[in-house]
């Protein structure tokens, strides 16, 4: 057993219900004893839906699917297990899918293309799909209005903690609300982490407005985000929009009227990813990491993705060592272009290094301090141009190894 | 004080003298105590010199200054010092590599553009120059015949053993020999390493073969070899020819009479490249990958470096887990086309998976039994194409965590 990470939130929020949505939690028993490992969605009328997806080019039939459902923009159903990736399982993988989804038509009536599944757990093992399916029948009689915290527990794997976010919003003048649930603590980097996120909201989008929301958002959020730099093959994030709130329709994601809601979601997003690195396996400290002066926001990233990626960064923070040469090193092998010569680091806002040197009389006492903290701050300035990005990790510990190495998966 | 790697050879190999170079190793007592920290060579004529140095946009000004005196491609002398990279030290440290170089200068009557420098250890520290280069008078004096394990020890940082490396070749019917000595254990990372290696051969070979063939052997070696990721500041690769043997000349590293020659000089720079890995810190398993059926072979390098550099997959082998869904998520993160559903996986020669799936009756005990040597064996093909490529790595177990992060540096 894994202890709660030191980094987890007190409890879990307070989330409010979504009207236009039910649901049950169950368990199959596919890995896990006494706990649900099965949750499942049903919508009341077709939900708007918009999702991004892993870049693995070995994602699982459960990515297949959901790429496919997702051209058709409507949700009537979600159903997530947790135990068993059904990963790199071959056509077995897909008639289980399939049989999933039939499941839940049967028990819903749903339309097969309306219903989205999710499997996160070991990869190889052909999923024990009858388990599933049984539970989906016994679950569609169980429905009912959300417990969040209950169907943030159901996804979890590795996770010590469940996770959530909320945020209203108002849409001409109309509240609206978002919640979000998520789960991941290893295989987490972009694009995107052993990750599975599920957002509901009750405006009323069209699927073209909360893809455009969506992808954006999820660039802030759990695409500037990395554990391990280890990609998986099972990564979801869905968007769904039950439009019982009853606002004015807005067709442009541009549209002024939408700029609140995309700040909320940004904010639920973004709460979602940074759980998900305090939820990092073995973390200890939560690092921001902030990389300005790059020749673009995208080199920016990826000069903060090198530091945050980096084991030896990572090792020297789990060490509370303000070790900022090995913030250069990564710096230098980021593959993007910096100026050694006008460099600037500044850690725990206290300026390190300007000017391609350690600063005159630096003082290593309240870099010490902060160092010993577990919110750990690293800016850095590459002297280049404009484009600047933050991206949020966690450090490298014991803690790691004994989780992945110690006990057998 | 940390333990001499279990993967290190039994003993430092045997290795010949070179005609024409002389050496010296001294204590300058830069950060280490009681041990050599400095090592100057001594050419009798100019020697042919080409060099492969690290790509960091952070690099020191040692690299600078070695990317400088290539363009002449001759070399009079080397002087490298262990335990300051003088990196990141501004111009602070660009004076530092020019009071070094005119040290040697005086000392041995050569001209400035034929002395070549390196550094390795902490980065960010002003380089105590002076103690440089009052060593370098001590030492032009005591330069002898090659005492080459006595070299590679004073190059050490934090390696647990020093490497070496001999073969000999004909060129035309002419025994010649080569010999190179290597320093690194951690930030080791294509492209390359904190990784210091000097090769040393008496052949008769001007610059630019020595250039063609030197990129082609790092390419296969050190560039193919990964401890952690990170990339240094100071990596650097020379290749010296005193062309003592006097054999004929060759002017293109294409000529037929330079196979033997330019084989041997592959298996020096392998031989020096896999010992760097034994040496990774914490490492207790080698690690060889091979993967075939890529799009290309650089295709398939990225593959392979992707699974090598996988901290989920360096953990499992680590705990001796033949997780093999781990390798599938490392293949599917690469950026490079797979073929999930043509997706092979082998383990010391046993096939666990094909086609995309587990093979039927997975018989997981001889691949456990494998798992649990030194030597670790993986083999994956892609189902794409006709590339390959082989790259080494070591295991990330908790002796790296404590060796980052629990000793301060």
């Amino acid at each position: 057993m894994i202890a709660r990470s030191p980094l987890a939130p007190a409890r879990f929020p307070s989330l409010p219900p979504i009207a236009g949505l039910r649901l049950a939690c169950g368990e199959a028993g596919i890995k896990y004893k006494d706990r649900a490992d099965v949750l499942l969605v049903a919508f009341d009328r077709p939900a708007a839906v918009a999702g991004v997806l892993t870049k693995s080019a070995t994602a699982s039939a459960a990515i297949a699917w959901c790429r496919k459902a997702l051209t058709g923009g409507q949700a009537a159903a979600l159903l997530v297990n947790a135990g068993n990736a059904n990963a790199f399982t071959g056509a077995a993988g897909v008639e289980s899918v399939t049989l999933s989804v039939e499941a839940v038509c049967r028990a819903l009536g749903a339309e097969e293309n309306r219903v989205f599944v999710a499997s996160t757990g070991v990869i190889g093992e052909p999923l024990p799909d009858k388990k599933v399916t049984d539970c989906v029948g016994r679950l569609a009689g169980e429905l009912a209005a959300p417990n969040w915290q209950a169907a943030a527990e159901a996804i979890m794997t590795t996770d010590t903690f469940p996770k959530g976010a909320a945020r209203s919003a108002t849409i001409d003048g109309q509240e609206v609300r978002i919640c979000g649930i998520a789960k991941g603590s290893g295989m987490i980097a972009p694009d995107m982490a052993t990750m599975l996120s599920f957002v509901f909201t009750d405006a009323d989008l069209p699927p073209g407005v909360l893809r455009a929301l969506l992808e954006r958002g999820a660039e802030r959020s759990f695409n500037a985000t990395t554990v391990d730099g280890d990609t998986s093959t099972s990564d979801t994030l869905l968007l769904f929009a039950t439009g019982a709130a009853g606002n004015a329709p807005v067709t442009d994601w541009k549209d002024g009227r939408l700029k609140a809601f995309a700040a909320a979601l940004d904010e639920v997003l973004i709460d979602l990813a940074q759980q998900v690195v305090r939820d990092g396996e073995g973390a200890s400290k939560f690092i921001t990491i902030d990389v300005s002066e790059a020749a673009s926001a995208r080199a920016a990233k990826r000069i903060a993705l090198a530091i945050a990626n980096s084991p030896l960064v990572k090792t020297a923070i789990a060490g509370e060592d303000a070790n900022w040469g090995r913030i250069v090193m990564a710096v230098g092998k980021a593959g993007e272009r910096a100026d050694r010569d006008r460099l600037s680091i500044s850690i725990g806002g206290v300026e390190v290094a300007r000017n391609g040197q350690r600063v005159p009389d630096y003082d290593e006492a309240p870099v010490a301090a902060h160092m010993k903290g577990q919110e750990i701050d690293i800016a850095v300035g590459v002297g280049i141009g404009r484009g600047r990005a933050r991206v949020w990790t966690c450090d490298l510990t014991h803690g790691y190894i004994s989780i992945n190495a110690d006990y057998r998966s």
